[in-house]
């Protein structure tokens, strides 16, 4: 942990050198394969294998909104969705290093509740918080680098792998998020059920990375696989296109989170066209040769079969009538 | 690469894909250890021995204005500075990930400018740029997350190594990047030689991260080390901290960037004090036993004493009339 914007007080309403001492308390020592944790120039970690590496940033108003979300969603937010590019890789995670850019509109108390839920996050996932800085800005930022390690980079799952005959899968269910954040946006239908409107907020606000999935995913011989972070019809497109490959996605038969239909049809939206264009699920797709369906079924039972790869290139969604169906990827509003 | 905000239209004026595609290709494709480059959901390294983490941001308006540094100046700034934790560490660099945060008033040709300037000081210093992200936001952003590599957390630097009777170093000369932004500033003798000016000017907005040098002091045996990012007074009271002893350093030993006197004069500043208290210089400053000078002084021949380690607590600058001198650590102007 570091800071080097010393006296940037218009910007930075904490002191930031208490702060820092709040969160290396907050965060203890690290153990593991963590040498030197926060507090020194960089962070020293026991290396070995193949190291997996992704950064992810949200920013105020582009992926959250204080108004709407906890500082604590937030941190686990900004950790969820790194964690997930692992996840998508069949990684197993290792450190995470935070970087805090605080507007003078968040304190000290907001600052450690974004971290002491990303600490939640990364206990629950085994990841180390290893190190981080903090810095003014105008806007709230979160920047997140996650390393997971592997033996091999053959034990891992990447974009490119698909082939024609392979199926085409998703663990958990869609539209979960898309549906949580036009709650609230007010696109509320009256007769919702609390607990399928607390699921679908949740959703959007605390996304779950799916690394036990994506570890039991590589192990069965997926072919490629990628996190649904932009949307089902956007994400299989990335398949596609990195496999040289075409895919067909049914859309009927898409697993929709409870309560998608009930906001859908309240806004007048066909539920699986929302279910493929809305963003932020962070599900894994994935496609796997026809004779792993069994071993994937029994690694990971909560996966529906969707569609297939084709010779070809690009990707076809098709309709409940058979026909296919033009979408575009989900759209932030703002 | 990835971009999780498409759509966001009103922050991120251009085509985050078709930036990203460009941004891939002058990237190339990365070699040396990197199994998997960008363009996946994760970049893989071959690992061995420790991996050496650090992450740092930098924000327009807080570390660097738009107005006075160009896109390139941007790019090189966030890079160096992440590096030069490494160089604080003594480890070799390796992969850089860099997340771009742009705003609408940011183009795409600009966005290319500050990547390629981060591509050239990446390739001066055996740092490949292994991944990142691509997202929208109000304020032009980059974190970058440097690993370096070493055979054992043995061979690297930390901060709390210094003992009672050590010598107190620092690499290169001090106060040209605070001198640098003065003039930015406004604060400008009218009888400055250009080359001075530009070499002040250069020290603000283009550092150079100490690799080479912070390599060699780590295989002399200094017993701790720091870059100076906040200037030597705040640094040096990191080492006295962590270190748990005291550090005395003469401020008339200090060595001055050229220029660096005559601005702090046509600012009536004194010009130790100056270099003394302004940050961003991204030296190296280092205690070493004192049995270990010849062999520094043959290794990293631009070195200074400055003072020495003491029993006790805290950070003591001596003044040129031989009485302790009060600073405090350099402040952003904004």
């Amino acid at each position: 942990m570091g800071a080097r914007d010393r006296g940037a007080g218009d910007l930075l309403s904490v002191n930031e050198l208490a702060l820092l001492a709040r969160i290396e308390a907050l965060l203890g020592s690290p153990g593991g394969r963590v040498l030197v944790g926060p507090g020194d120039d960089a962070a020293v970690v026991r290396a070995g294998g193949v190291a997996v590496t992704s950064i992810d940033t949200v920013v105020d108003g582009v992926h959250f909104e204080l108004a709407t979300h906890s500082p604590g969603d937030v941190g686990h937010k900004a950790l969820a969705v790194a964690l997930s590019d692992l996840a998508a890789m069949g990684a197993a995670p290792g450190e995470a290093y935070v970087s805090l850019a605080l507007p003078g509109s968040v304190g000290e108390e907001q600052a450690v509740e974004l971290v002491d839920a990303m600490r939640t996050l990364a206990a629950a996932t085994g990841t180390t918080i290893a190190g981080g800085d903090v810095v003014g800005s105008p806007v709230l930022t979160v920047s997140v680098t996650v390393t997971g390690w592997a033996d091999s980079v053959e034990r891992l799952v990447r974009r490119g792998g698909s082939r024609p005959g392979d199926l085409v899968g998703v663990t958990g269910q869609l539209g979960g998020a898309g549906a949580g954040l036009m709650i609230l946006q007010g696109a509320e239908p009256g007769d919702l059920a609390p607990d399928e409107r607390e699921g679908l907020l949740r959703r959007h606000r605390r996304p779950e990375p799916r690394l036990a999935e994506g570890a039991a995913l590589a192990a069965t011989g997926v072919s490629a696989m990628i996190d649904v972070s932009d949307g089902i019809a956007t994400d299989a497109g990335h398949l596609a296109d990195r496999g040289g490959v075409g895919i067909e996605l049914r859309l009927a038969e898409l697993p929709l989170t409870p309560g998608v239909d009930a906001v859908a049809r309240h806004a007048r939206r066909d539920p699986a066209e929302l279910a493929a264009s809305a963003g932020d699920d962070y599900e894994l797709l994935f496609t796997a040769p026809a004779d792993r369906r069994s071993a994937v079924e029994s690694a990971v039972p909560a996966v529906t079969w969707l569609g297939e790869v084709r010779a070809g290139a690009g990707l076809v969604l098709v309709g409940a009538g058979g026909a296919a169906v033009d979408l575009r990827g989900f759209e932030h509003t703002r």
